[in-house]
């Protein structure tokens, strides 16, 4: 297509076949492309659930982007990545897009196996700079000319990890550009004083417009007029700080251009072009409504973050869960907070994802929404509960990997008591590796004074909170699943150590957390077979406590199943203490090896052998 | 002593029993006492070694914070804390500082179990305004109206957790009291732009004074001056910012003050009470100088940040190691950049500590100093390796643990390569339990696409580090102690996978990295005592490679003796594999369990049964 052919042509979105084609239209063909975009994504998302607010919000930035740059030779690092639906639409996966989240389809993250427009894995927050920094400095190296551009949030600068890319990226010899995707927040309102800093930004006019005033204002001033200015321009003190630098991204070394309206293609190409003009870092903030153009996601952005599928009409989900390990987390914490001024809730951005609303109701005072902190979150707790504080810090398995160092130095050291809630335990299903919760049990049985509970049901959950938070000491983590508890099985004697199912059999399955329920259901099927099975679950799974290695070593055959990754998984460390021991039988363990893919949790499940019907297999097949 | 009496009164060190006896001080007396402290520190540290440019340059703030606040019940958070000498002084521990980081002695860093006084651990950097902040929310939440003093210096300010901890307090309900000790240089020089930030803040006048001359030439300025004015004051635009927020803490939250003469007791002391006055966060920003007093330290703060015995008189330390394993890994990684232009060395603030000085003296253009950001580090080293160079990440085994789930997520997910050079790996000694390098290991190996390897000597080393640039792929790890290597073994056959000395013995004794040497010893002894037998030593620890099971099980009693953390650790996964494989014979671990305290290399490796002689009796009791 030439420019000149297509100026007035309505362009259909299925003809763009290459971001490049996007440099011949025109601002109101990008326009109407948007449109386009935005049906589709809202179409999509209604079928397929995903992120929808933050991709609605970046459909001109992304648009912008992709006509003003050479993308895959310029390289686009988005952070989170869940904003990137529109790139992988603009980058020939339109048609994919219906099976997003899909096993073996397209993810709901940049991923460069993928395609090669993804530059760099994401999912976690805050690392765009970082990697686009040592993508620049590379490129730089290889004498390649091309931009490498980081697209941040404003709650993804609330992370420690892109201030440390800050730092290093102002001053850099690279014609990196940061852009600054601001929509006042990310997951949940946005928290600190950073936040606070550039809602400012946001309501001023144009930086350059201003210094200009002053400067002219300057120019009208009799007699000191003057003086004031080349004094200004010449003097080392601060007032040229304060008049030349006015953001703290210049501060940090950066060209900066803003704020630029994040719906307008125009002032968004032209912000870019600038940028891209620049021999040297540059930081660009864009002001994004999150949510842009439909509705029910722009009143309620935290709402449709992250969403299953729902009715485009009305906006109504298609499913409500009514409860979640999450909100009965949050819930019971708010109950004993009722009674006990010492507890207090910390979270790292995820006030509903971890059920702490109900938290708040009642006790706002002492709930604390770090950001997306978890180093912060980790010390900061340190700190409260050195000064008698009972803090609990509810924090997802995936993101609590942030926090290794803190809580062995910060913590451990000095056996102070936190309560970690362990939230997205185990597999977590469609969001793929970077969000699986495997991690967790491997990790912090590493430390030092840690004890872990893995609960198989609600009222287990709440019994192990108590013990975590009264009778332990140390770092205690509860770790419990994402959703809903679907347990079956019949809620007796419950406690917080262990159950021990003794049928007098000489094969004894060993689990914990809720595939406890699978193994039961593979211990009925089991019988039928003629294979009679005992069956020990754990809920205290860390340190194991010696009456589960005694009633061990009377078996023949065990068999551990585990929603853990296997290299230092309790199974691995149970094997070890047993056949120091002596114990002279067999033991079969199975637990997740290797990164988990997108799918759903039970085909997850399945393909780790970790399913009812996989239990059984396994046993008949070892065991004959 | 009432203050009437001892105005004049010329007042020994010694006779300060308690800090709240400096308030009755004139500031002549404090500044006599300062220099008494400076001699103890001098002669002190050059007795037992230790931290001391840093301590140097902290004493009049140490003795200001003191004279100004109610400690223990005002509490100090002492960032990295080596700089706390002068406060273990003043609280009672004077006498103790000359058995200073000796076993069961005084700490060389803030420890609770050591004094009230210690209010939180610390040896990590970049902690303190989160601890300090849980501490100040406690207080406050326990109608507690005393303060909480962070102390951090620039250097720590380059971590991303200062920056969390910062974004949090800054907007926090509570008297925080942030002093940021300036000083232009950490460890190695700073890097980044908040460092050029700061030193920009250290040449300017007072901003507070600033602010007023402006004001005062508005006054004086004819017709416009008025409306300027007038329209800065009222008006919600940038030019209100820019002239009732100067600095970038401003911006955070913080009611600032400063530049303050750090080494001026009577500035410092009014600038405390300032901010104590306050009832709110405030920021201190104070400038010191490095090695304050003693002309070898200001000369040459680098060299004696961590320092040991040394000669008062020339400043010449007791012994120069000759050689070290870091320099080696330095040298050698210079070398293979000679030819390889894709090498790039990453350092978070390490260059002197990891050898990296000598890669700098010729690559200086592929040298990366980012500051203390270990999360940077990686992640910005996955990017470099993307887009083809070869990163090295030299990084202290202990400080590496803030990467974990940069690991994960930018690195190991998408199997990226990425060398780390793990220095100060296993017991690093007179530091004790927050610097050492124990647990590298057990938190690599939960990391699917890691390759591990420990040599024994730096021949071993030099070809560890080839290995890892051009054989394999993903993390690959080669771990290295502290020091010069001191092995005394044969170096025939040396390579990166295993030796094994067969004498047909039942008995196999494996081992890996440095204490490979007291294997060896140990295995003398017991043939003297006719007990022979065999040695299997790892090069590569993980993955174990198949013929080390195949040789392993056909002994009849295998020990494994490992400096590295016992619960996830080479001995753990190999006993698992072994007896997954149907071994029936003894298999005797010994690696770490719990934190090591402080003492020297050898007492602590005896501690822990990993000396020739430990190993000795370990393996004739077990067998008996």
């Amino acid at each position: 297509m030439k420019k000149s052919d297509i100026n007035n042509k309505y362009v259909l979105l299925e003809e763009i076949k290459l971001p490049e084609e996007l440099k011949n239209l025109s601002a109101s063909q990008l326009n109407n492309l948007c449109g386009q975009i935005r049906n589709v994504l809202i179409d999509s998302v209604s079928k397929t659930g995903g992120h929808l607010a933050s991709n609605l919000g970046a459909v001109e930035l992304t648009v912008a982007l992709h006509s003003v740059f050479d993308t895959p030779k310029d390289k686009i690092v988005w952070d989170v990545g869940h904003q990137s639906y529109t790139h992988k639409i603009l980058t020939g996966r339109l048609e994919k897009l219906s099976t997003l989240r899909q096993e073996g389809r397209i993810s709901g993250f940049p991923k460069p196996k993928e395609s090669e427009y993804d530059s760099f894995i994401s999912g976690h927050s805050s690392t765009s700079i970082s990697a686009a920094l040592g993508i620049a400095v590379a490129m730089k190296k290889n004498g390649d000319n091309h931009h490498t551009i980081a697209v941040i949030g404003d709650g993804a600068f609330t992370g420690g990890l892109a201030y440390e890319g800050l730092n290093n990226a102002g001053k850099s010899d690279t014609n990196i550009i940061i852009i600054l995707n601001y929509n006042e927040m990310s997951i949940s309102k946005n928290v600190g004083a950073l936040s606070k800093y550039l809602s400012t930004m946001r309501t001023k006019q144009s930086y350059l417009k201003t210094k200009n005033i002053i400067e002219k204002t300057l120019d009208r001033t009799p007699i000191l007029g003057k003086p004031i200015k080349t004094a200004i321009k010449s003097s080392k003190t601060v007032i040229k700080n304060m008049l030349l630098h006015s953001t703290m991204f210049e501060d940090f070394g950066f060209a900066f251009i803003g704020p630029v309206d994040g719906h307008n293609i125009s002032e968004l190409q032209e912000a870019l072009q600038s940028a891209k003009a620049m021999n040297k870092p540059a930081f660009i903030h864009v002001n994004t409504i999150k949510g842009k153009g439909y509705a029910p996601a722009e009143e309620n952005s935290g709402e449709y973050h992250s969403i299953g599928k729902f009715e485009i009409a009305t906006g109504n989900p298609d499913v409500v869960s009514a409860d979640s390990y999450s909100s009965e987390w949050g819930k019971e914490l708010s109950r004993l907070a009722d009674s006990d001024a010492r507890i207090c809730a910390v979270t790292a951005a995820m006030k509903y994802g971890t059920g702490l609303q109900y938290f708040t109701e009642t006790h706002k005072d002492k709930f604390f929404d770090v950001g997306i902190a978890e180093q912060h979150a980790v010390t900061f707790s340190a700190g409260l509960s050195k000064m008698g504080m009972l803090p609990v810090f509810s924090v997802y398995s995936s993101f609590l990997q942030r926090s290794y160092d803190q809580l062995i130095h910060d913590v451990s050291i000095d056996n102070t008591h936190l309560v970690l809630g362990i939230d997205r335990a185990g597999i977590v299903g469609e969001d793929g590796e970077t969000h699986q919760g495997l991690f967790d049990v491997t990790m912090l049985t590493t430390i030092p004074n840690v004890t872990l509970y893995s609960p198989s049901c609600y009222e287990e959950m709440r019994m192990c909170l108590n013990q975590a938070l009264y009778k332990d000491t140390g770092i205690v983590g509860v770790r419990y699943p994402r959703g809903s508890d679907n347990s079956t099985y019949e809620k007796t004697n419950l406690n917080i150590d262990y159950t021990y199912i003794n049928n007098n059999s000489e094969t004894l399955l060993i689990t914990y957390g809720r595939i406890y329920n699978n193994l039961l259901s593979a211990a009925e099927t089991l019988k039928e077979k003629a294979r009679k099975c005992d069956v020990l679950k754990l809920t205290r799974i860390f340190p194991i406590s010696e009456e589960i290695f005694q009633i061990s070593k009377t078996y023949k055959h065990i068999f551990f199943f585990e929603e853990s990754m296997k290299n230092g998984s309790i199974s691995d460390k149970f094997s070890v203490k047993l056949f120091s021991e002596g114990y002279k039988g067999s033991l079969f363990t199975r637990a997740v090896e290797g990164f988990v893919q997108q799918a759903t949790v039970s085909a997850s499940l399945k393909k780790a052998g970790l399913d009812s019907e996989s239990m059984v297999e396994t046993v008949l097949q070892e065991i004959n």
